[in-house]
């Protein structure tokens, strides 16, 4: 019979997918994960308030969730100093992404973003037909000036940026990032990824300017609010962007559980602050373990470390292969030069005991493979 | 400055929104609802099972969710007997109605429905650029062959029924729905709307057919399984139309609270019986009222009673204002004939007692209002 006609550009779009989970991998092992240190979860959790927001609204999960997501925009917007026009709420800033690349890009539209950044902004770009121009790291940061320059070239309408960066963990300061602000060309649009702003050093942060009309924030519960699993994100924008994303988005996408369990946590930054110093400890610890097997871990400012294994892709491969072989859930930057390191998220104590003794059979097994 | 440089697309596209959600208007009244009748929930709720898993796993929502929503669908093919190939879970049936149009539809191409059908599928058809043509219902049912005369004629991509039918209750027989798809263009996929498939009577549901490339089944969690505020939708399909959601979806899309949550209440089919004998006895009592009040309740096959008020739709949208304005969130048909009823969900004997109370006073001053 005939087929479904599938959109010239969804025909063209690869099967591929930009992660895949670590429970996929542990059916293929036929065996679960000793630590999960590969998605840059927060394994200490969420807030004890928000673990109990979420089940007292699990009674309620009768009722949608308020399609304009009233309250938790109006806490955002009080946390941040700014108003909830500034604010939209999404399912997870991969969702928001989503929708920022589908507001701007039309097929052949161009955007650009640093070769081995995060792979999912390019899924959406491709996905909704955008022409992805890509500009080298400069060492393990991304380049505002190359993507600047690239933007100008190109006549980009939306540039990315992550500040802190995935997979390098790597930061600019405040001043670097708002110098790239204010040398935007015109009518190029910034996403400006902050998934990690809340485990970045002071001065890592340009102050929020809500007048910018082509500067916009994603901001995530995911990461050290420990929210990875209720999927709310949010971006912080000029109310004119925002309440573009009115006219696209899935108004009953953020559902009752979602919005009370992030509101909860918003409110704890109590349980924020004492998971930051966690998280600080944890990535004292993994590069405590990396300079003990004799490799560099890179000065970070997220809730995971990457370890320069100081050869080249194939031996960083390995050594991954047999972390995970050993049980532990780890991933690596996907592209030269940056796939000579390995990512190793924050864990408790536990996880990454079992990360210290695994990483020297790793090495050891990984040297072994690629000397020829 | 530059305003962001959105696609064609997007700026031709309204800034309203399908549907405005009872905590809106609670805001805007300044106080809240009595009752809650007018968005299809559940008022009975969802298994106590579903209840402590969306606890349990709250603890675990540090973690993602699985991105292949492996378990969850691998029990919802088996207990529909079709394979997990078959089966796509999503963010509710809006948020897989918006993958379904993507994948089918660019600027221009043709998409056919019935005029007064479920605006948040004409939402998504108008956001991806498609020519939406629209035929009438046959007196309160939508009319599957006006719907394949008009995707004939216009080369539709895609066609869309729902059954049993939003916002009239009504419904087909499944030789009648079988006939359609059997009658299908060459080249036209039938989205076929069953949110409400679990209070239908028996013989209204055709069998499930995985081997036709060009028909989907839309379910939810959101209507009889009492999780609207989950967000938790599925589609059942040929594996080649299935596999293309993964081209373009949000991969983390559905967090590990709401598979969890779901995954409950799907293996609590005990519970789902006592609801939908719930909703049945609801529907009768809705029905008797209306019938006290000298009104018509149109047969059901939802948890949803449609009202014929006998009049036009200034005299309707006069008693649904009434209702409203006592403390009642009821909706109504948007589109003319249709709109000369008003749309009870189903409710607790309380809620019910209410709406009772209300009605009469709410047709006597529509009546004062509307007599000119």
């Amino acid at each position: 019979m005939t087929q479904p006609r599938h959109t010239a550009l969804v025909q063209s779009l690869p099967a591929s997918v930009p992660f895949v989970g670590p429970e996929t991998q542990e059916r293929a092992r036929g065996a679960g994960f000793a630590a999960r240190l590969g998605a840059n979860e927060s394994v200490f959790g969420p807030s004890p308030r928000a673990v109990a927001a979420m089940a007292d609204a699990a009674k309620d999960a009768w009722m949608y969730g308020d399609p304009e997501v009233f309250e938790l925009r109006e806490a955002i917007a009080s946390h941040h100093g700014v108003t909830a026009a500034n604010v939209v709420v999404g399912e997870g800033i991969d969702g928001l992404l989503g929708y920022l690349v589908r507001l701007l890009v039309a097929n052949g539209d161009t955007v650009v973003t640093s070769d081995g950044a995060y792979p999912t902004f390019n899924y959406h770009v491709t996905g909704f037909g955008g022409a992805l121009h890509k500009v080298p790291y400069a060492g393990d940061h991304e380049d505002p000036r190359a993507l600047l320059a690239k933007a100008a070239e190109v006549d980009a309408k939306l540039v990315y940026l992550a500040n802190p960066d995935n997979p390098m963990g790597s930061w600019h300061d405040a001043a670097t990032v708002q110098a790239m602000i204010d040398a935007l060309p015109a009518g190029t649009v910034l996403a400006l990824d902050e998934a990690y702003a809340d485990t970045a050093p002071e001065g890592a942060i340009p102050p929020l300017d809500m007048t910018h009309p082509r500067v916009i924030r994603f901001r995530t519960f995911s990461k050290a609010y420990g929210l990875a699993g209720l999927r709310v994100g949010y971006a912080l924008a000029h109310g004119d962007l925002i309440t573009s994303f009115n006219k696209i988005r899935n108004h009953f996408g953020l559902g009752r559980v979602a919005q009370a369990g992030a509101l909860a946590a918003l409110a704890d930054q109590e349980h924020l602050s004492a998971t930051v110093a966690r998280i600080i400890a944890a990535r004292d610890r993994i590069g405590s373990i990396a300079r003990q097997n004799g490799l560099v871990p890179l000065a970070s400012a997220t809730n995971f470390v990457t370890i320069d294994c100081g050869r080249d892709g194939a031996f960083a491969r390995a050594v991954l292969a047999s972390l995970v072989a050993q049980g532990l859930f780890v991933r690596m930057p996907f592209t030269p030069p940056q796939d000579r390191c390995i990512r190793v998220s924050v864990g408790t104590e536990a996880d990454l005991d079992l990360f210290a003794a695994a990483l020297p059979k790793a090495l050891a097994g990984a040297a072994d493979i690629t000397v020829s």
